[in-house]
């Protein structure tokens, strides 16, 4: 069944070039999404699947019962844009000022209509029912994903699978790994309050800067002596800034970082070590503090049994040699929030190719991807879905 | 006899007075005095004193010969004005904009000159010599002193008085101490260069803002250790800057400090101290340094003797009880480049007086001092000129 | 033919537990092993197995050449005894004062012999070469693993698998990781060289006991600034010894601690950077130092493919359920040495059994395992080498 | 009346230099004299000299009214011996095995009563109370001092003179000093509290070997930025434990050390900056603390003025050229307690002579000084005692 799929998605595969190139030319900023849903949504319902629209704030959800009773699965795709210049030189480039698709937002949506179209036209054989999960404003922070959740897109689901193409991975190539994906992030600032002075008088001041130098160095021992050898952390001050003048002690620092874990009790831990720390680290000197500790994304963990399910499947669409094991990320992603409700698998999916120069990275105003990438997250998002719903191994034999 | 001079100070003080309300309303920058050299040079050619201009610069130097032979004393005021905007009310307000004597230069000018005018009327009697230092460019750094000073005006020179006026010493008193009456001051930036990369790959970087936070606390110890518990110093980072973003390692810290020391091998002991820490914890981390120290202002150091003379001089001047032990300053004051060459000593006249408005700080639109400190100057460089050059007590009895 | 290979081995079952008991009974010392080798090796050759003793020592090295041509394989098991005195109340007791086996090397041994003995009777079948190496002074830094290599006990050899019965895992269950499976272990001793004095003169002293705290709190950034998140290592100082009396400023502070990391550039880099921060450091404060870094054990570094396979043998020997994934192994094994040379496996087998008061921890004077562990050892290790000889998954169907 | 009474001392110099070999063949430990006190007692009562023994435990105090009425001043000599073994070889060598005059505590008693001696025969002439305080256990921790006080030794007096012979000051000097002359003493240990465990597992363990680094390189900020420049202070850890093994997190670490302040602000600044350094550090860390914090001597602060008449009259007994600024103490003197409680000085007189081997530091048991350093005790008493009470400056002129 799954080559007949294959074959019916590479036919309407222009159809969803189209598409791309016109969700290109009208991208749309993270929580201003207003024709991209509309349009989704108009997509999916000429399928004949049910949509709900305004999910979470503008997210779209197409939900496909197939003719058989089974399990649930749901497929992500995002559809936000960024505020940059879109500098290509290509006919479909952005046609809104400042604003562009420098992520490949729009290859993920047509490549999951293009599965929808595809499954739809075969839904009687499917055992079980697929969502789709269109989401907006992945690059806000929170993300649509929680939104989402929270208006129930997950309900009733079982697992869910979600792709990225990378203009940094060459075209053609699949990625995946089990267990985590990307790590956690978090941000804090903390201001360390003393009391200035002129520099020749320390002891008519509480000197900030000292503190300040003191906590940053301090902060040292969280990952040397309280995170396992064996789990992954970074706390990082990325900014000190205190006073101006040589000999002035100013009133207060004001340090500013980021944590990133992979384990949710680590996480946990850094943040109260942190604080305590900031806290007592001030105090020992007699100066007040004042925390901010954000919490971004959480950590995308790859269910490791249906990670090997996408690299299997990744191995018959792209060929053994051109799967490889993903590294994590070192950005966040906020299909994270959907890991921690239900099990699911983030892969990512080769963009680049100098031919048509897709060799920018991501976030840059030349960005671009290979458009059959659209084709290889398709291809991977119908077969695993088959082989979820079906309890099989859908490869077929002699590949 | 000093009861005659005293007698003649008072006589002339009207037209010191003037001569300090003109310097006032035509105030020049450092290094850029013009009028104000030809004026003392005028004033003090009409003295009969000999006269050289131009000296280190633009400075001038009065040689009065006494009748007598003996030693020589020099005497020292300074003459530049502040790029500050006069706001006081008052008819001899500043005529320059955004400059001002807010400091009391002009006083001290006026104070030498009549001192000269003075001793020069009474030149047969006096045994030695009198070099009358007007300094330029005191708010410098490095001041006119060091400049004066390699132009030959201590050449031959035994002893130096210097005296300021005080916005913030109530009128009618003086201050005087024995040994060191100004620290020492030195400034450094250190620049520590990492290698930058983001927040969450530590490994791949030289995080110089950790290494400038060690560094900052290395520091420390200097003074905790190194200087003797009986020796004053503050070695100060006033100043800390690196990076911005929460998750970016930056390529570089940079911090900026002042030393403060009264003894100079303390000092010399510092900087080298400081530079070893700076060079050996960049090392140890990796990281490379740029160490920028400038020595500024050495301490003044008044003679232990010589304060006494002018402690004794003062209680006959203002009355036993206006004469105060002087706190060291914290400021630095470039008359300690002369007591670097010859012993001598600096004093603080009061000028603060709340019935003329007279109660803003140094450096401050509405400063100003009580012109009458003129006369309280004066004396006391009469007297202990006297007292020096005779090798007498010269304070009359019954008083 | 695997499964008439088992039977056989069930079969000297009570021959090999009274060998285990005979070695228990005369335990000998690392590096003093002298009837130890000699049993072992007259036993070898009662099977007609080229026997070669004094390797690299006092190791033993047996090959078994197959009647087949094909690969060689490694069998390792060590033989040495600790300075323990046993405390069981057993009749096989050690007879040797303060001396025991209390680590399990006599069930290594005689799970190596049984091995030999069974696959000596199939020799013909074999397609390949087995090597049998008893090695000597495992518990010994170094261990005896380095001079039997360099004695050449891995000369042609492809691969090598090793096992350790372990008290703490319960009996029937085997452990098994690809990857890493024990750090590596240095060990590293600094005396910071100051100067002493009186504690209220700081300024006349290097204050070594500052510094080496100092050096204690940098060395923290090893670890959370140049060790790769995904990389583990430990940094520990285990003892700080300075000084004595409250006012007296020691001449020396000595710090010693260890280093535990996996991967071998980590290790690399560790060491260059702690060398570097023990001397800058000390270089910053005016102190001399001298520091001692001793590499003791490399990692043990599974090959994840061989450890599949062992993985698989395991369940069918012991049941799926009760094959576990290993964890890091916290002390260190002279086997890495051998797996610094080939590519090869190091699993462990469950011991523990409160039924006949094998509960208590390795080297510990009550220390036992259940001797059936020989028989688990012993399949483990006869089908992996058929396994890997024949190059086939030699597991029977319908298990 | 000096010179004669000057007279007097040299004529009965004799009999004190044979009362302190008495003292110095029979030496007693603080705390533990008996013999002494008696004798001092019985001296004082010869000369009609009311006497209190038993003060505060053992010491003694005789009360001398003059012939007409005045204030009243003490003068105060200790007597106690230390635990060293005399090794000179002079006939009125220890007598008592292990016990010692090695301070020169015989030279202060035997100087004090010739003092009694001799005023006690001008008594008539003496305008005020003379108060002989004799004081035990001086070498004790806390010493005799605080006893005798709390006892009354102090009540009704104005004033209070003590002295010490030093076997590093040639013979012939005194030294004297306004102001700080010794310093303030605490001693402290730090327990720091953690959770031991295997080096390879620092997160299982709470490490209070980085964190009692992290302690000491934390305190270095009391002296470098909460005490003025311009206050002398010294916070030194002298010794620091912890743990044993390379590879064993320890269970705490203990650090010893002691502060040296003059200011009692200071000395109480830093007690509390101390304790909360301690506290919040080990708070940073989790970790928990003990803190002991004991207060030894405070500063013994010599009224600048009687320090001002103690050097006039020390020039005046040994020649100007021979009186110098004594320079602060580094060790404890208990007679700074009388100096909390009354105005007071403390001088010190050279005791050293090559010529007659009074070449070795104070507690050693070659320890001699130059027994004529009792007439120069003397005669400083007898005259700043005279002069104190009669308000006049006592020295003769023309010299």
């Amino acid at each position: 069944m799954v080559e007949n799929l294959f074959t019916k998605l590479e036919e309407i595969y222009p159809k969803m070039v189209d598409f791309r190139r016109e969700l290109h030319m009208h991208p749309e900023l993270s929580h201003h999404e207003e024709k991209t849903p509309e349009k989704i949504a108009a997509f999916l319902r000429g399928l004949g699947i049910e949509v709900r629209t305004g999910v979470g704030g503008r997210g779209v959800v197409g939900t496909l019962e197939g003719g058989k009773p089974g399990k649930t699965i749901a497929l992500r795709a995002d559809f936000d844009a960024l505020p940059i210049q879109d500098e290509k030189d290509v006919d479909y480039k952005s046609q809104v000022q400042g604003v562009m698709h420098a992520c490949g937002h729009d290859i993920h949506t047509s490549a999951l209509l293009g599965v929808a179209k595809v499954l739809s036209e075969f839904r009687d054989e499917i055992p079980g029912t697929i969502v789709f999960v269109h989401q907006f404003a992945e690059e806000a922070t929170p993300g649509g994903a929680k939104y989402m959740i929270e208006d129930g897109c997950l309900d009733g689901v079982d697992i869910i699978y979600g792709a990225h193409v990378m203009a940094d991975e060459p075209f053609g190539t699949v990625g995946v790994r089990g267990g985590y994906a990307s790590s956690a992030q978090d941000d804090f600032e903390i201001e360390v309050l003393g009391k200035g002075g002129h520099g020749s008088s320390p002891h008519t001041t509480v000197d900030p800067l000292v503190t300040a130098s003191q906590l940053v160095v301090n902060l040292q021992q969280i990952v040397s002596r309280r995170v396992s050898p064996q789990h992954a952390a970074a706390v990082t001050v990325g900014s000190f800034q205190s006073g101006g003048a040589n000999n002035v002690i100013a009133d207060k620092a004001v340090i500013k970082g980021t944590v990133r874990t992979y384990d949710a009790e680590v996480r946990n831990m850094i943040e109260e070590a942190l604080k305590q720390i900031a806290k007592s680290t001030c105090e020992a000197a007699g100066a007040g503090v004042n925390i901010h500790y954000v919490r971004d994304c959480p950590s995308m963990y790859n269910d490791p049994e249906e990670a090997k399910r996408i690299e299997k499947i990744a191995q018959y669409v792209v060929g053994t040699e051109n799967v490889r094991e993903m590294a994590p990320m070192m950005g966040s992603e906020d299909y994270a929030f959907y890991q921690e409700e239900i099990p699911g698998v983030y892969f990512i999916v080769g963009g680049e190719n100098p031919d048509i120069g897709a060799v920018y990275p991501h976030h840059h105003p030349m960005f671009n991807a290979d458009e059959r990438s659209i084709l290889n997250i398709g291809k991977v998002f119908i077969s695993s879905a088959l082989s979820y719903l079906s309890d099989e191994e859908i490869v077929p034999t002699g590949k």
